[in-house]
């Protein structure tokens, strides 16, 4: 594959409106270009061109390093160096299968691989924004986004990739906090490109057979993690979280009256829920899609640290019996979204098994810190559940996309609760062990296969490995809580050491701190939040998230996921949020 | 990224036991060398090396060319060449954002790029099997799959890379008719690598700005197609045509009984769903999970060509009624699974209208349709329906993976249906439109990005692309109809063309062809198709789908959505079935 050189296209509207990125990509291009060797640097600078699409078609944009690469040649206007390829002449009818598609294929992809590793250079690079923000509307004119009836040729095509990638929110900047899993792993990517190339699903062993194998044995050293004797068990990666709650939630319905699944919820008595006021909106969310109704699910109140009071948990079940009602599922949570809070497995554990109700784990979040000798305690009692989520890419596979979760149960029960054996799919004739055909345990007909990113990453790192990071995240954040439980301006929402790694806490402007007026103080602390996140967008130098909670005015949730994280940019986030903040 | 050379590591084992290929590895990676130029040629080389990863870890196999690559003097035996970065003394620590990781993530992810890249060349080349077939058993044994605490070198994940991809199927492969979608879209695979490198979340339009905007356009745009008028609706990306069905039936029970969110199925009368008997079985399993409960799914008899007899709905629509039951849901079906067969759309939408009941079009097959003016007279009436499933990747994005799915419905409903309104995820003070949040409509929290593979190929394509490649696969089917209606040895299921690409037979070995002893010949002819397949994966040349259904034996179903496959494929693949049949 030739290299580009130097050959920046309309890069200077690439830093877009109102940068405040201490270098311009032209100069940061530059700069990486110089740490490389063998061709890397001048792949590096095929940086993102965007939106100038139109412009950059009239008028190609000549090197400006001086560099002899030169439009190709071929009759149109492109964007093509004259050893390559000339893009802007080819149409996706001319790659593979087509005759002779083979190096225009290659070439074609090769393109598309440098754009990419571009943009994961940048992407960690400290000095570039998090995110080149713009308002819907703007964005939508800012390039052609529409479909239309013709073709169009793969130099457009090359466009739009970077255009997209320009846009696009920067996952894996060590400065991005937004959200509960953050940061890019280079072995998981890589695992995930190949599972792209791999193409295919996991309906049987027959379409599947290394990625049934490996999903196999990663449940199974899940459930060993978990503490179920020898992994015994079963389960299933759903497509997230929240499936894999309503998965939970349908094997304890299951499992006490199988009857439902063909005569339906008007055969069986009026079932109840239970959950802490701090679970998952998945929760609800699922017992309104089963039919069970969102008002059967009863909201136990939790502590001020966010953890589900035993006791009332077991005062609302017997009332609930009381009246005529059928407890069939607790909800324990394990890492709150908003609190990072540890539910009480053990107490929770004794209370099902007295009164016989399925318990549920939900470690979407909290899951992963099974994983650390240091933190597993938290989780003291899991090993009591009848089932359990967890979402690896949360913590340990720090890998926002894919919202793959495992849901593991007591074995045996999916195939009963979910399987149709429909014949076109499930033939019982086939010349394998049928066991490994695990498509009818699923709600899902064709099921992404999720497991191969998991796989190799785990194997890349080892359980040690994934140890560290977690350890790391957790140092991270007990560094911030430190930093600011009793710094000026600052506030936390509840007191005492994170447990896992959300800080909750409140900065007040100056303006606000020395009001007097309490319910006018906390209608501006109410906007402060807000304002200084979206003035964090604009200028595109880091991002978090906030949000009120009950009766408490918004505030900021910090968390940590992300491997490329460090103390300095916790320092970093707290000078931002005093810069954006301190007018307010 | 310096070239690999014509270093072949273990080729002559890679070819694995009892092939029957043509061409070993190595004649086949020379022969794909001498193709290209500009170093494509030398990348094409990395071919899958496999299982062997301890031999090859003892003793590092020289190259075979006389090439001056040699090991890269580590002091560990490897996989490297003098002039590349040695993975064996790397792990993943040291890849981004490791200081100094730069060079490292680039060289790694370019190896990465071309082990698939050789994958890609050779999928597409008939000479090289469709699969590597072995039985769990062996399987687990030929390579380590096992997950331990400690690290792996780089070396030993790319290894693992090989092996996976060696024992995948090739679903891209020109002779792969397995499956409902087949084949691998360049274009496509490029749009999914770059959505995993972008790794985000279909959330908010925060974290996926991009995102959300195309699949705003294209939504809409399919809702056009249909034909609602002006694109009007809503509709959403789910994780495959099951979970599609399911929103539907959920949208039809919320519209008739919203109350049923949240007081769920005891607070309304029983409900009756009504689909053919030719139907999907996640339409029965969906009413499982919803509460609904499979016996409340009424099959309506379907014709000899497998549709739906609208006399025979609307006959069991009164019978319901007549007992008490709601019927609040029909799904008719535009391309069945087995036989392709498209209901009688407007007739449907006529018993609906009468009935009020809620008329949802499981479109996941033959949806695709809509986009050729030859053929979408089939799904005429669908304009009328109340809600839609089509997966685009079963035939005209032609990609098996993600099992993307978009159900489309009138509007409005879907956010009444779903939403929970989470404060920490969709905050209502944010600063930009907030109508743009799609994720509460969704009954997932986190939703995998499935827009931007449609979305490009879309554009490299157009429409005319995708009608294209849709006619084109439906004339193969009526070629190979064609040719076996009246060939001695066959006999096709139902009669007349097909409608779809499905295709369904039987093939007859002369041993089985004159027996006169009926009941005989049916018993041996149901286990023809299962040993026909079993040899085609144990010698990998190429695989088709069978299944029995209601009272007819065992027979082959031939779907052609893969748009490398040609005539000949056609005559290949009758040829292979006669040649692995004929001592049957």
């Amino acid at each position: 594959m030739a290299s580009h050189g130097f050959w920046l296209m309309g890069a200077e509207n690439a830093s877009g409106n109102g940068s405040q990125s201490p270098n311009t990509p032209r100069a940061w291009c530059q700069a990486a270009a110089q740490k490389f060797s063998g061709g890397i640097g001048s792949k590096l600078c095929a940086l993102l061109n965007v939106g100038e699409a139109e412009k950059t078609a009239q008028a190609p944009v000549k090197p400006e390093d001086g560099s002899t690469s030169e439009s190709c040649g071929c009759n149109k206007p492109c964007n093509c160096s004259k050893d390559t390829v000339c893009f802007s002449d080819l149409y996706s009818t001319d790659l593979l299968p087509a005759l002779n598609g083979d190096a225009k294929t290659m070439n074609f992809l090769q393109e598309v691989v440098d754009i990419m590793l571009a943009y994961i250079a940048e992407s960690f690079d400290r000095s570039t924004k998090v995110i080149d923000f713009h308002y819907p509307n703007e964005l939508l004119q800012r390039n052609n986004w529409e479909l239309s009836d013709d073709p169009e040729t793969l130099d457009e095509i090359l466009i739009s990739c970077r255009a997209t990638l320009k846009y696009a929110i920067k996952t894996a900047h060590p400065r991005y906090f937004n959200q509960l899993s953050t940061g890019l792993d280079m072995v998981g990517l890589a695992a995930d490109w190949l599972t792209s190339t791999a193409n295919t699903n996991m309906f049987t062993y027959e379409v599947a057979p290394v990625f049934v194998l490996l999903e196999y044995v990663t449940l199974k050293k899940m459930r060993e993690i978990i503490g179920w004797q020898d992994g015994r068990g079963d389960g299933i990666f759903s497509p997230g979280g929240a499936i894999s709650n309503m998965y939970a939630m349908l094997l304890a319905r299951y499992k006490m009256f199988p009857e439902v699944k063909d005569k339906g919820m008007s055969s069986v008595p009026r079932l109840v829920a239970f959950t802490s006021e701090h679970s998952h909106f998945s929760i609800k969310k699922g017992a309104a899609a089963l039919g069970i109704g969102t008002e059967s699910v009863i909201c136990i109140k939790a502590d001020e640290r966010g953890k589900m009071i035993p006791s009332d948990l077991e005062r609302r079940v017997i009332e609930a019996k009381q009246k005529g009602f059928v407890p069939f599922f607790v909800s324990a949570t394990a890492g709150t979204t908003v609190y990072g809070a540890f539910d009480p497995l053990i107490a929770i554990a004794d209370i099902c098994k007295k009164h016989d109700i399925w318990m549920h784990v939900d470690g979407a979040w909290g899951g992963s810190l099974l994983m650390s000798r240091k933190h597993r305690w938290k989780l003291n009692g899991v090993e009591r559940a009848n089932s359990m989520t967890w979402n690896p890419h949360k913590m340990i596979a720090s890998y926002v996309r894919h919202y793959k979760s495992a849901v593991q149960s007591e074995g045996g029960l999916m195939q009963g609760c979910n399987q149709m054996q429909a014949c076109y799919l499930f033939q019982q004739d086939k010349h394998y062990d049928l066991s490994y055909d695990t498509g009818d345990k699923a709600l899902q007909c064709g099921r992404h296969v999720d497991i191969f990113k998991l796989w190799l990453m785990w194997r890349a790192k080892g359980t040690i490995g994934f140890e560290a990071q977690i350890d790391k995240c957790l140092e991270l954040s007990e560094y911030l809580y430190n930093k600011i439980k009793d710094r000026e301006g600052y506030e936390m929402v509840f007191d005492g050491k994170p447990q896992h790694t959300n800080v909750c806490f409140w900065y007040l402007p100056p303006g606000v701190r020395y009001l007097e007026d309490k319910v006018e103080k906390m209608k501006r602390l109410h906007k402060v939040a807000p304002v200084i996140k979206a003035r964090m967008m604009e200028y595109g130098t880091t991002m978090v998230s906030y949000q009120p909670q009950g009766d408490k005015v918004n505030f900021f949730r910090m968390v940590i996921s992300n491997p490329a994280a460090t103390f300095a940019d916790i320092d970093f986030l707290l000078e931002e949020i005093e810069r954006l903040g301190q007018d307010l």
